[in-house]
């Protein structure tokens, strides 16, 4: 997605050697026209996978994830992070360890949201080592519901989440693959 | 907002008196389409305030300020609840007292964002006490920019935040205003 490169390339910052920073257009400024456009490019590749719900993880995938929703014409799911005092149903948990960010938390959903019949599809800002879609996976595995598809708003190709997502049987479908970074360029594949 | 007020009698709860959870649709399950007719209905009352940037708060607060956002056609600021490691930058901060949920946070923005001609609408899901918008007044108040408005999707009108708000010499535009409620009944202003 060439408008998405050229925004990283612009305004995209590597602060460490695994570590991009989008904050002014991404995950704390947030281009709404951009987001627009990556969720309907996101709901084009995925159009006729009959997909019933996009899920999310809180709070960097929701904007991406709800205009993909709402081109899909399906609801969005939002997973927590963090529990807050409404979610007093039935949960399901799952355990992530971002090696990115240096810490572990836990995925949850309350199970009325989850439905056997579900064909989901799981939006993320940042493809790294996978453990984020992983633990989506988790959790989805302790239903019959079925994951059919994982959009990445900017996968990280020299780290292995896609291919330890393959080895599963796990499709990836990135918006923008950074091949290599360090302070001083950026380049896609 | 009649299509939300028929959206929260059918599938809000109250569980606790003072707590009303929307997780279906609005917080953790998210209903796409009414966060599309909530955005119109925000940048419909705002639209000749020249706002030209949209806050919330992480997480409830971003489906409903994006599409806000988009339809104004200005940015969106996502503040931040929980640090991010790429927030390296120089920081605001204020502290936010939630009274309903009964914990203490601090509210994040990277001074890049925020600039002094900014003319500032805040979406938040909820209005109880008032308390996340006064931490998003004291955040603005550190620099030159302007609060110019405070969007809420459903205000407790039962409780004080707006009459607070109001001293201040702001107003709020709610979308549903909830005047009591209680396990069996929810009544609208």
């Amino acid at each position: 997605m060439k408008e998405l490169e050229e925004k990283i390339r612009h305004y995209g910052k590597v602060i460490e050697p695994d570590v991009l920073k989008v904050n002014s257009f991404l995950n704390h400024g947030v281009d709404p026209i951009l987001m627009d456009h990556i969720g309907k490019a996101f709901a084009d590749h995925f159009k006729n996978n009959e997909i019933t719900v996009v899920y999310t993880i809180e709070s960097s995938g929701i904007a991406p994830a709800l205009m993909s929703a709402l081109y899909l014409g399906v609801p969005m799911v939002i997973l927590k992070k963090n529990m807050s005092s409404t979610m007093s149903d039935d949960l399901l948990h799952a355990t992530v360890t971002s090696f990115t960010k240096g810490n572990t938390y836990d995925l949850t959903i309350e199970k009325s949201l989850i439905h056997d019949t579900d064909r989901i599809l799981f939006i993320d800002d940042f493809l790294a080592n996978g453990q984020a879609a992983f633990g989506v996976i988790d959790l989805i595995g302790q239903t019959n519901a079925s994951l059919v598809g994982i959009g990445i708003v900017i996968e990280k190709a020299f780290q292995n989440g896609r291919k330890l997502l393959k080895e599963k049987g796990y499709d990836v479908y990135a918006l923008t693959s950074i091949k290599r970074m360090d302070s001083s360029t950026i380049t896609f594949k």
